[in-house]
């Protein structure tokens, strides 16, 4: 996605560590007239798979996934990280390893809302090594539900997630990979 | 609001504690279409007030906040929980005590993205002592931004945070106000 690529380069940051920050549109301001065009690229990429019910992670994914959802017309679940007291324990639930944060998290989703009638759009902000995405895919599992596809913004071209889930058979769209971020220069896969 | 008190009594729940739990549509199943109506709502309630940006706190807050910024065209900053290695250390933070995970904790915006010259809606999915509120209010006050109103899907009427607000001259609507909840019955105040 073309306008996706030019606001990383224009309002995206490289650090340290192949981080790459994208907190101005993305993930702690939230440019939602461009979510939403996100929304319609993904609603476009994945319509004809009869989704019922998109699938993501809190936090970063969700404006994203509620944004594609108003084109699907179905509900958004997302996975809840560490258990709070007003969640259900009747629940599926999984581990992921937190490169970003170093630390391990729980996830989980209340069982009355995924179920094996369910054809599941996975979405979520960011694809690196693909530990949450795996965990998401291991949740639908335990519901039954099928994974149709997922969708996710920004892919780093680099880490392992992308290949591994497109080797599984998954069928999986970055809206824009980055394949090397180099002195500050962000390099993006040809599509 | 008519529907969304309609929703609440057929899709909410009544826990022990007063807890009334709304995950089947507002914050962990979402049902955005739904959410979509509630941000025109919310439009329709402060398009006078010349907002520039809507301010909310994760997690459940953001996709009502989103829903509500595709109306007014404008961005969505908001708060983090904790601190991420990913996130700006210029940022302006305060502490909130959550009584329904009983603990305390951190939350933080990156001074980029809140300033001066911000006309502020904050936004969040519900009011109940009001903790999370005030704390946002601090911060849009250490940033200088003015709060031109406070939006809530739901406040708990027989907690304090909604008096608090309105008697500080805050131009708090609520779209639906639960006074009691005995039974499992739910009433609400009167419009």
């Amino acid at each position: 996605m073309d306008k996706l690529k030019k606001m990383i380069v224009e309002r995206g940051e490289v650090k340290e560590g192949n981080v790459l920050k994208v907190d101005s549109f993305l993930n702690h301001q939230l440019d939602v007239e461009f979510l939403y065009e996100m929304g319609e690229e993904l609603y476009n990429l994945f319509k004809k798979r009869n989704i019922t019910k998109i699938l993501t992670i809190e936090v970063s994914g969700i404006a994203i996934a509620a944004m594609a959802a108003l084109y699907f017309k179905v509900p958004v679940v997302f996975a809840k990280k560490s258990e709070s007291l007003n969640l259900d324990k009747d629940v599926y639930k999984g581990k992921v390893f937190s490169y970003t944060k170093n630390k391990e998290y729980n996830i989980m989703i209340s069982k009355k809302y995924l179920n094996e009638s369910d054809r599941l759009l996975i979405l979520d902000d960011f694809l690196a090594e693909g530990n949450a995405m795996k965990c998401l895919i291991e949740l639908a599992g335990q519901s039954g539900a099928t994974v149709e596809g997922i969708g996710v913004a920004i892919e780093k071209g680099f880490q392992k997630g992308g290949n591994y889930l497109r080797s599984h058979g998954y069928n999986l769209k970055s809206l824009a990979i980055v394949d090397e971020m180099k002195n500050g220069t962000i390099i993006f896969r040809e599509d």
